[in-house]
């Protein structure tokens, strides 16, 4: 009869102690975008099909998490249909909804369901779960969360600026010293599919060329002109392979190499604008990156393209991501509204704060009281201390039962709860409390009034 | 191309304000909960089917939203299961995971799963969306969420006493005064189904008389025959159809009336202690209110039941409920842990909150300060005030564009902004900030000191 209990592949029971963590990191990043000037949305956890389905190539399609239509939901399917047991045609006729796959897609939707309602620019953030039917390995989950900020409605260099200055405030925040945000522009990337003379290899190119640290310039060189890239076009953009220096030297690097590349030229304008910017302002704790093979998998990017790294000996992926589109909105029919937005990974970011130790200030939820029980009459007089105890927001508890003593001691010491307070017919009589602090093991009897000025 | 964008029937898109005022009502209900001694955890939006399958009822199983499998999930299905075009057969083979329906079962489980982390009795809260593919209408939806605290592991009648002054402390810290917490007990009404000699039509029973006040005794009288209930079984519960007076006066009757049966005359017992702790304790906002139709739809109660109606004159539904469940986990293989909880119906506390306009404590999330945007360089002599602003977590942005300065007071007056800062040449040449208070129009010339003092 008995089910032994299990939950899906990917998904994960959170433990106080972990929600506490996560809350920890979650309050975090909320304050920063709040500090910044962003407001909150959610969006419902499923979407219309037609909303998410051909947003994120096919890949994506596969990955998206569909639900089933309620009801005889195979009643109207077309009888031949149902014998091809063409899985992906099926899908269509069966399921209407899917879970989110991200927060970016939901968040157009809803820039232009509610345009009459908002005031443009929009700064909006969001944290909520999104789920894909990936592979589960580590930091990669079926179920997790994104935090994202974005800015509609406005081209300016300036949001591109607030976002490196935005994930530092963050990161610092959370003691993650270290931190690297990488910066790219999609027009540097342009410039340098121009000079090449192939657009179309543009992503062959730089997953080639991200690999100079672990396969030298040799094994590069090969990559590429196995994918076709002509030696001839190698050659124009030698400098990149030893691309080193201060930001402000690959910027003039790159004004060289892209110089007959009108668009290239403007993203390294950009680029300079806000890595000129950053630097004036200065940054708490990260450090600020420009690399040029940065391109992520989103096609979507028109402008910045940010990655952040966490610190150097955290074996993980990126921890957080964006980038500007110019034209997201234009998929649900609102033309010309460029954006610009960042997202944390919190889940990856959890793990590398658990494996650095920096959770040592996170107050785990546990009562700071607890009121031994000895029986009906000591636990009434237990409760009307309590409800005083309550009301000044001091967390207590009386222990459910008249269990004994030694129990009852137990539960107080493995749940850590620093004071433990002892009522017996003493004294009810004397109208006081014998309380003891745990830590020390000093005990002491005291009125409500102490009672309450100490655990305070 | 352009799809017009909409959302599934039964969720919703929660704008900036929305979610501040539903964070209130979480925060104030978390607040509440770890002041009780209770901590948090989470469970995965999805679990396998076969967890939540069965677990409410034929009906349950129709509402709860199933997840299709990935990959090609008919290549398996038998030809002619598939062509019997049998849905809910069918879905078995076709869908593994189902969306959490409620925080119940999903509790249950991770008592089970994590027995050996767990220390007993333990006090958990939970707080996130369940979803269920019910009609929805008014305070209905798919997607809503469910505020749960449950204690497991105790069959201490203090704890049934704790959740009626934790749902007062909520509604009172909530300022929604009025609330009726109606309590009943399982054993009272086995103790009535033996009386009528009726256990069967127990449901029937507590239905028709639910309806008094709607179609007096003869309208009651005239439904429980037509239900089967015999005139002699009525004649015998006849003090329940003129049920008044204070609990104590209800109780005084219960004992008469429940005379014969051992189970009933406990549940007096039980439901007096609750009272009489309640009322010596006092409640701040809240009244309690004993009420033996109070059955609710979950069977799995077997002592004390929850429900809270909002203050008379709004039209709402119960706006939570709970009870004891004396062996939930056993369908996991955990015999014996009896556990006691309630549930806060956010979605609808929110209505009953908008109703009664109790939001304006609210703080929105909208910046204090907008820094004016008139072109570069001025732009860049603000980003380092803006910088000092935001490390003292005054929450403030900078216009992105050079725009208009009509549309960007505009856009500050529309998002209600309380100071603006406005600089030119001259500022920048005096090292100082012209600031405009909104509301009253003031404007004054003041240092970075001042500007920081002033709108800290």
């Amino acid at each position: 009869m008995a089910q032994k209990p299990s939950i899906p592949k990917g998904t994960r029971d959170f433990s106080p102690t972990e929600v506490a963590q996560r809350n920890y990191i979650f309050s975090t990043i909320k304050e920063i975008f709040e500090v910044y000037g962003f407001q909150p949305i959610e969006t419902p956890s499923f979407e219309n099909s037609s909303t998410l389905m051909g947003k994120y190539g096919d890949e994506g399609d596969r990955l998206i998490f569909k639900i089933l239509n309620s009801g005889d939901y195979l009643k109207k399917v077309d009888d031949n249909l149902l014998s091809s047991k063409d899985s992906i045609k099926i899908t269509s006729k069966i399921s209407e909804k899917a879970l989110r796959y991200d927060l970016t897609v939901p968040f157009a939707r809803y820039v232009v369901q509610h345009q009459n309602e908002i005031e443009f620019p929009f700064k909006r953030y969001q944290m909520q779960p999104v789920w894909r039917a990936d592979r589960p390995q580590k930091g990669r989950f079926r179920e997790f969360y994104q935090c994202d900020a974005d800015v509609v409605g406005s081209k300016g260099l300036l949001q591109e600026v607030e976002f490196v200055q935005l994930y530092d405030a963050v990161f610092s925040k959370l003691k993650l010293v270290g931190t690297t945000i990488k910066l790219n522009n999609r027009k540097i990337l342009a410039g340098i599919a121009e000079i090449i003379d192939a657009k179309d290899k543009l992503i062959d190119f730089t997953v080639a060329l991200d690999k100079l640290d672990k396969i030298g310039e040799v094994g590069v060189t090969k990559e590429m002109l196995s994918k076709g890239i002509s030696e001839e076009a190698i050659q124009k953009v030698q400098p990149l392979f030893n691309f080193t220096g201060s930001n402000q030297d690959k910027l003039n690097q790159l004004d060289d190499l892209l110089a007959e590349s009108e668009e290239g030229l403007q993203g390294v304008k950009d680029l300079r604008f806000v890595v000129d910017t950053v630097e004036a302002l200065g940054l708490e704790s990260a450090s600020l990156e420009l690399d040029v093979t940065l391109a992520r998998g989103l096609n979507y990017y028109t402008g910045a393209i940010y990655e952040v790294s966490a610190p150097k000996g955290v074996a993980m992926g990126s921890i957080g991501g964006g980038g500007r589109y110019d034209d997201l909105t234009g998929i649900f029919g609102l033309k010309d509204v460029s954006g610009v937005g960042i997202s944390f990974g919190l889940d990856r970011i959890y793990l590398v704060l658990e494996e650095l130790n920096l959770f040592d200030v996170v107050e785990l939820p546990k009562p700071k009281v607890l009121f031994i029980n000895f029986g009906e009459n000591e636990a009434a007089y237990c409760m009307q201390a309590l409800v005083s105890l309550r009301k000044n927001n001091i967390k207590s508890e009386l222990y459910p039962d008249a269990a004994k003593m030694k129990k009852q001691m137990n539960y107080a010491n493995r749940r850590e709860i620093p004071y433990v307070v002892i009522v017996g017919s003493n004294e009810i009589e004397n109208e006081n409390y014998t309380l003891k602090n745990m830590q020390t093991g000093d005990q002491q009897v005291c009125s409500l009034k102490e009672l309450l000025e100490i655990t305070l």
